[in-house]
């Protein structure tokens, strides 16, 4: 299995401890949930479940990792970080008590990562998710020290991908493909969204996907105007949108094809917009190129848009990043102050509704010196099967 | 479908709010993200995805559903409480700044929620999942409010369950039981652990799941002895330990069954420990009935593996409460201090392990007067294909 290469954990560890010690931090503390597990998983492998994990990281000195008391066993096979501490402030979210377990507190882990010196200020990775029974030890056990939030020093690494992170993703992108391909010839009218979604997960395991890279989405009829939602025991109609975005997982990184298509002929107006949404969607990756500010991506986007009619029917777009989460840093927007660079990776997502309906167009693109490179090009058509 | 009545959530808000007046609270505040969704939709029926959610519940007056910048349509489509607020502290954890979308402030959600009325004590519900941003615009926006812990003024209503919940939860081990016994047909040596989840995924959406219940465990060998783990890569063997722990989830409610098994005989070794866990197994259930103090439970439990001369083999146990999350309050531990009641449900989870494997008995209860009533029983033997 192809996998990130132990030099490559220590290549990002000692960059982040760069980027720590410029931003004037004497540490960090990044944090992760099952779900929200980037941040921990990109420095350490480790991938928590039922429990949360942290990475406390001194600008100088020896990373510790956090788990929760039941992980350990799980965490020495999976962690290319050592020392580990157990601490109960990781539990589950049903807040076992432990009797009889012991668990470290943050001044030990302190002083296991950074002896001797002394810590003033400690960043916060993964602010978004970082819940308050942390928060409440930090202030607790570590009186006058500054707490920062500090996404950005680890944001900087994690937005450029290396060889062995596209290929992760290249290969996500083809079982989402396949997984695809297989619902298209098995859906029928009758099923429920949440069966075809049973197809997608039945792909994604048998191909070497470890997850689904998001929740999966297939929505049929008014649900398709939704931004975000979830499937549901609704059945599938002939001659209805039915919206199918598709992500597996691949060793941490995240991919999603995503594609209205319908069973039977759709009205012409419906058509219309669809064909639209793909031709803007088309457009997007027109636009990009290594060097290009975002921000210009987006204001001219927004033209075409405008120029042809089509605004009304526009909420947001065009693109966000996308990495080991499918939806993560960058987004963007006409507010955004970042230039595009070579290896940045995207997930083109094209959303457009109406008042009884929506189409989501998404692929996923690898921005190169003079345009993208396309991570998955099958599905770039109306299927009306 | 069998759904929860709308009744049902009316009745389940108007004691709610009986609570919070009881704690001394003007309100509360419930969070929950996609993973760890059950407060709010306990209350609601929505269940965010990539975005969080909160509901705000004063004592007196109407509670307020809040949601983040992109799920309106979606929500209007599911939650049963009206209104519904955006807000930027629930948008995704890329943290998009959606340039041109209004939102809410917390002083706008208290004005809707008690007109007039002074907030001077607000609970939050979901302590253990509510992240930073939430708290700090809580700070910021409603100086001079004391904020409490208040899980408890939920819990005590989701500890005991209604017909319908009782129903779903019944229907979800149904289908975590054809989940086994679809992998237990097509399991062959040479499969990774993740193909076999992929046979239960296709299972639980094709017989009415709406999602996983949990993380679902496939192990075999070593890495049985994990408490906590995940599926990976690595491939069945014969004559090793399978761990299967398979949980599908339906209407929002969660499932678990849980058994090793193997392919070929086990050494006799291994086959010991595997039947000495049924046999504990069996035993927390025979220790179990309404009116009994849950330390008693695991005290006699904690005699039981003792004068059986297995202790050394034992982490914990041996039951957890089930519902909305497969691992939900009350634990059943040495230290609590609670009282089985009545359609209490239980997940009686046994877990032994030895320095090369382990094994995990997992089948659910409800506790009656008497005893307990199975939710699952079609896999209590070892089963060596």
């Amino acid at each position: 299995m192809l996998k990130i290469a132990d030099s490559e954990y220590k290549t990002r560890m000692k960059q982040f401890q760069k980027n720590i010690k410029a931003a004037g931090l004497d540490a960090a503390l990044v944090h992760a949930s099952e779900g929200e597990f980037a941040n921990v998983r990109y420095l350490s492998e480790y991938w928590p479940t039922f429990e949360s994990a942290g990475v406390f990281v001194p600008a100088e000195g020896k990373p510790v990792l956090i788990i929760g008391p039941e992980s350990e066993a799980y965490a020495k096979t999976r962690s290319k970080i050592r020392p580990i501490a157990m601490m109960v402030e990781y539990r589950e979210s049903a807040e076992p008590e432990y009797p009889g377990i012991p668990v470290a507190h943050f001044k030990d882990v302190v002083a296991k990562a950074m002896p001797g010196k002394k810590l003033k200020r400690l960043g916060l990775v993964g602010y978004s998710v970082l819940p308050l029974p942390v928060y409440d030890s930090l202030c607790r056990e570590l009186p006058g020290v500054k707490l920062v939030k500090a996404d950005a020093t680890l944001l900087s690494l994690r937005m450029k991908k290396s060889p062995t992170e596209i290929k992760l993703m290249k290969k996500a992108y083809e079982i989402s493909e396949l997984a695809i391909g297989a619902i298209l010839n098995e859906m029928r009218p009758g099923m429920t969204e949440l069966q075809v979604i049973g197809i997608a997960q039945r792909e994604i395991y048998k191909h070497g996907g470890e997850y689904e890279g998001h929740a999966l989405y297939c929505f049929c009829g008014p649900a398709t105007k939704h931004a975000i939602s979830r499937a549901t025991h609704n059945t599938i109609k002939r001659s209805e949108i039915i919206q199918l975005n598709i992500g597996a997982r691949v060793g941490g990184y995240s991919s999603s094809v995503g594609l209205p298509c319908s069973i039977g002929k759709l009205p012409a107006r419906k058509q219309r917009l669809v064909e639209f949404g793909l031709e803007a969607h088309l457009k997007t990756m027109e636009l990009m190129r290594g060097g290009k500010p975002a921000a210009d991506v987006v204001r001219e986007y927004e033209d075409f848009v405008q120029k042809r009619g089509f605004k009304k029917y526009m909420l947001y777009g065009p693109c966000h990043g996308i990495g080991m989460m499918e939806v993560e840093r960058p987004w963007m927007e006409s507010t955004s102050t970042y230039t595009l660079e070579e290896n940045m990776m995207f997930q083109v997502d094209t959303f457009f509704y109406d008042r009884d309906f929506g189409l989501r167009w998404e692929n996923g693109v690898r921005v190169t010196k003079m345009g993208v490179e396309r991570l998955s090009q099958k599905f770039m058509h109306l299927v009306e099967l």
